[in-house]
């Protein structure tokens, strides 16, 4: 959309765990952090208009868009796609669609809202495949973007050459990195390693030049948080891997460490004492501070909320979609993919050859 | 080989992080836990002989095979392989072949290890690729054992069928467990999720009855750690994505820990009261105390301690390679893989369509 004006951001009130109650919190908290912004609040209007009561000052900078029902988190994307006119999801998008609204926001179920939005926004010109990212916690100063993460099971070379274009534009808008360091996950780093379409893509990057990105290679799992890179590119098979098996551990060894300090009376006070040592461990593992995962390459903007998000959680992927908004992503992954298309046309040869 | 006899293993003394001190230490500490185990210990004779200086109920049950030279970290495998009839890691996987040893047990460079096993050992009739297997933590009451990790990028269905027979026997041998739960590694757990190979090696282990192994379907990355199964199997990209990144987030959170208690004076304080409570954390995440990955599907044991083991770690590799010689791993293999393929010959048509 243009930029003239604040963003519009429509929001599936319905969709999430704790439904409409968090999921407006989570639209107040995020208004009180960027009063600019402006909201369209969609689903059962009886209990929307119930609570905005609690948030006055929401009820003034929303609209309230009437849907009767909701997608669940156990239908399918092919059902939830024929009941896209009648559902908070379904509509929430057609806002985006129609101009309404800027950007979507829905914590309700990733299946459904990706067939949705894929049905409604349709793909970019220039991108083959949209592709799923979201934000993990890092070692360093910045939460690392990771993509694909489970749109595409399968990929070729292009796809994650696009990929890496997006990822890159997304680090650059929310983690407002100049020049976001780009890499590839495989099961090695030297050159020769890996699937043919991951040294096919890797080279893709390394010979384009005047990407708003610096290419460092390949990248190995036990890699991913250690802050040494912005963008980690893989196909969404290994990508949903990757993700789940980092959410597996970081619950695995929370509950490691809650037995051992439940295991002794000793245990149990040097918790207490220790407790503002595992409450600052606690904030840089909390997903909500991580919230907001983005199609990418859609012709409009649809954040995911995490279906657990607390209202905190809720604010920041709103904030996620209202910076996607400000700041164009869609014309900056045009930009870049223009840069690769010219290219490739420019070298039909080299091209053919590697790619 | 025969079980009359104590196991014999062939220790690559000079593979490993720690040299001939730690491979030597942690032979005698196998031996102290196991007096019936006899050693072969390849390397250079004389840093050998003086290592056993220090152990010496050791070297009353060991024979030295010199061997002059040895496999770096760096050397590629093809290279590796050329100098497999004087280095001190090819030289045990020969006393492996040659029947002198029952199995070998190296810490030098995975992939020169994997390679020259192969081609002195030669893969099992009926299986088509060996894979490496290892051992994980849970919150459950046993290690969970995930494979392939990293020696077939990628594999076919019935590739996926033999891991999950390899993985249950060795289940079976090193767990105790008798019925071993076994599932396929996936981006969902419906039916339809993942690629068609995963959905083929499904439907086939559905299908097979008299298995040695429970299959219970698919499973997530974030439920590796759950307890609730016994073996992981996946294609070695997956698998060596999920591997590193359970490593790279136990690392993370480690560290993160770490900062959080040397944040304060009163967090220091905490975390001295609370040692009991860490150190049992360390001894489950300590990859000593799962140390001993396996190449499973050669004619002949070959046990990978990993690089960075200490003593302790060798002799869990140690315990694990006599474990598999003692439960005679390959014939329970063989018999698994007669089943699945007298089913194979007795309903082409099925398995025709199905695989």
């Amino acid at each position: 959309m243009d930029t003239g004006r604040a963003p519009h951001i429509a929001i599936d009130a319905m969709g999430g765990d704790g439904g409409p109650s968090v999921m407006i919190a989570g639209a107040a908290l995020a208004l009180q952090r960027n009063p600019a912004l402006r909201f369209r609040l969609v689903g059962r209007e009886s209990e929307i208009s119930a609570e905005l009561a609690f948030h006055p000052a929401l009820a003034k900078a929303s609209t309230i868009v009437h849907a009767e029902e909701v997608v669940s988190g156990e239908d399918k994307a092919t059902q939830a796609i024929r009941r896209a006119k009648t559902t908070s999801m379904g509509l929430a998008i057609a806002d985006v669609k129609g101009g309404a609204a800027d950007a979507a926001v829905s914590g309700g179920n990733t299946g459904a809202l990706m067939a949705m939005s894929k049905l409604a926004l349709r793909t970019m010109t220039g991108i083959d495949r949209p592709a799923l990212a979201a934000l993990l916690p890092t070692l360093g100063d910045n939460d690392v973007i990771m993509l694909d993460l489970g749109a595409n099971t399968e990929c070729e070379a292009k796809n994650l050459v696009e990929f890496a274009i997006m990822g890159a534009a997304y680090a650059r808008t929310v983690l407002g990195v100049r020049v976001p360091r780009v890499r590839l996950l495989n099961i090695g780093t030297e050159e020769m390693k890996g699937t043919e379409e991951l040294r096919n893509a890797a080279s893709e990057l390394r010979a384009a030049d005047h990407l708003h990105l610096r290419f460092d290679g390949f990248i190995e799992g036990n890699q991913i948080e250690s802050g040494e890179t912005d963008v980690v590119v893989t196909d969404g098979f290994s990508g949903n891997i990757a993700l789940k098996s980092i959410e597996g551990t970081a619950r695995f060894i929370t509950d490691l460490l809650h037995r051992a300090f439940s295991s002794s009376l000793r245990s149990k006070a040097g918790f207490l004492l220790s407790r503002p040592a595992f409450k600052l461990l606690k904030v840089h593992l909390d997903p909500n501070n991580h919230n907001g995962a983005v199609f990418l390459g859609l012709n409009g903007i649809v954040v995911k909320s995490h279906g657990g998000a607390d209202v905190s959680g809720v604010a920041n992927a709103i904030d996620v979609a209202s910076k996607l908004v400000v700041n164009q992503i869609t014309r900056r992954i045009t930009e870049d993919l223009d840069t690769i298309h010219n290219r490739q046309a420019a070298q039909p040869v080299i091209t053919g050859s590697a790619a």
